[in-house]
């Protein structure tokens, strides 16, 4: 945990009274936030702002729900590559993953991110379809049913898994737990779609996958992103403490996930997939 | 505003006592979130899941803050492309910007965040320098002082100027404000750094560039890419409802600027360039 976490010179101001704010210093620990580098049989594909540690979860994770590789099973192994600081110390911020050999790669999803020579054609439709990653995992027939009192009662049981957020404030949490409540795993990151990753790489490293009968729980809002990556990892239900867009509606509608919105006991929002509530 | 919320059936479900829940069906508002893409005279550069509205601004502001163009005088027009969807009517997500001849393009930043073929090397240094963009501003030098009781109330007046959070309480929100606590622009996104674009964007266009002596208002976290993106517009502080990341920290200290976090009043925590504060 030495690098998830940093202490810092901070200045606390207090302005209680006009003209007079009451200011201390004291040293404030924040989370951690690094670049890394996903690499794919040496070549870079990716890179994102993430706090430190389960590089190679958050990895795999990543090629996993962007469907870059097709399973967990195709990753050989996974390295931290020997690269340096300035003072000659090894960063631990690139990963290289080695596939089995003739593993498929797609990294058409991946580029669209990226500077593409031609013309992507992804917004040029409102259809989904047009960039939806197509999920192995038909979580429409998942036949799991959850209690509402269960799905209320799992942003606490997040929460209190949060280790990091406790001593930072600055971290989005994610969370794969049973249809009974019990929690598998649960990630903590400076990105959500990190924290979302890091679950599902593990999972993938644990050959849970696909995750039927399972519920992913996020601390904030329900993004297309977030959806999409349960969708990804055959996870049915989809939890989220505040919002959902419109889109990651359309999206959970499309592939029978049930997502829920605004979970806060005792109340939360059932936004697709009722059915596997039972009310 | 049409296209900004979106009514979809909802259920809430409340679940006082245990076996009984109480259910109702009813619209929900929800932020819409759709894909942009972001042409440069015809090539797709990159791809942003946002909410529309302010969709020239969001382009222009992700060129301006990325450091792809130099400035905004640079570009000639912006329009929306004609593509259509499946019905034929069309979409509006696809925005392409038409610079001046012989302007310098810079897409190395983008191009990070893709696959590219060779390895990248930004994540083998932990160097800020390897993936900072130079900004064409030197925020250091801004002499701007603060009084700590007006960024103590900036996050409220930011929160007055956000009517579709009203709506939906699913939208992050960034504002440029004087010193004085007026405000010049408040701009909504479920992407935290689109709402940051599209302020920095309209700043451009009205030829407010470098936003000297002003402070950026953020509803959420300060990371990063957040605090480059104030760099990069010359604005010499950032204050932010809640917690910085250890790497917003650090580049704020090297460039100069002024860090504000957990901004809740009457305390505020003060992280980089407590000297423009009066305290």
């Amino acid at each position: 945990m030495g690098r998830v976490t940093r202490r810092v010179p901070s200045t606390r101001v207090v302005v209680d009274e006009p003209g007079s704010p009451t200011v201390s210093s004291r040293p404030d620990t924040l989370a951690v936030e690094e670049p890394l580098e996903i690499r794919v049989d040496g070549d870079s594909l990716y890179v994102t702002m993430r706090t430190p540690g389960d590089d190679f979860d958050l990895a795999i994770g990543y090629l996993l729900t962007e469907g870059v590789i097709p399973g967990a099973d195709t990753v050989h192994h996974a390295m931290h590559c020997l690269d340096e600081d300035e003072s000659g110390s090894p960063t631990y911020n690139v990963v290289d993953i080695t596939l089995a050999p003739g593993t498929a790669v797609d990294t058409s999803r991946s580029e669209r991110s990226g500077w593409t020579s031609s013309a992507c054609g992804v917004c040029g439709k409102t259809s989904i379809d047009a960039i939806t990653t197509k999920s192995r995992y038909a979580v429409a027939h998942d036949p799991v049913r959850l209690s509402p009192e269960v799905v209320a009662g799992l942003p606490d049981a997040l929460r209190e898994q949060q280790k990091v957020f406790d001593r930072t404030g600055g971290l989005h949490a994610a969370g794969i737990f049973t249809a009974d409540g019990e929690v598998l795993a649960v990630r903590e990151d400076v990105g959500r779609h990190n924290a979302v990753d890091k679950v599902v790489g593990w999972a993938g490293r644990e050959g849970l996958l696909p995750l039927s009968g399972h519920v992913l729980v996020v601390s904030g809002r329900a993004s297309f992103e977030l959806t999409q990556k349960a969708v990804m990892a055959g996870i049915p239900a989809l939890a989220s403490v505040s919002a959902p867009s419109s889109l990651a509606v359309d999206l959970a509608q499309e592939a029978g996930l049930t997502l829920v919105g605004f979970v806060r006991p005792p109340r939360l929002t059932v936004y697709s997939g009722g059915h596997r509530l039972r009310l």
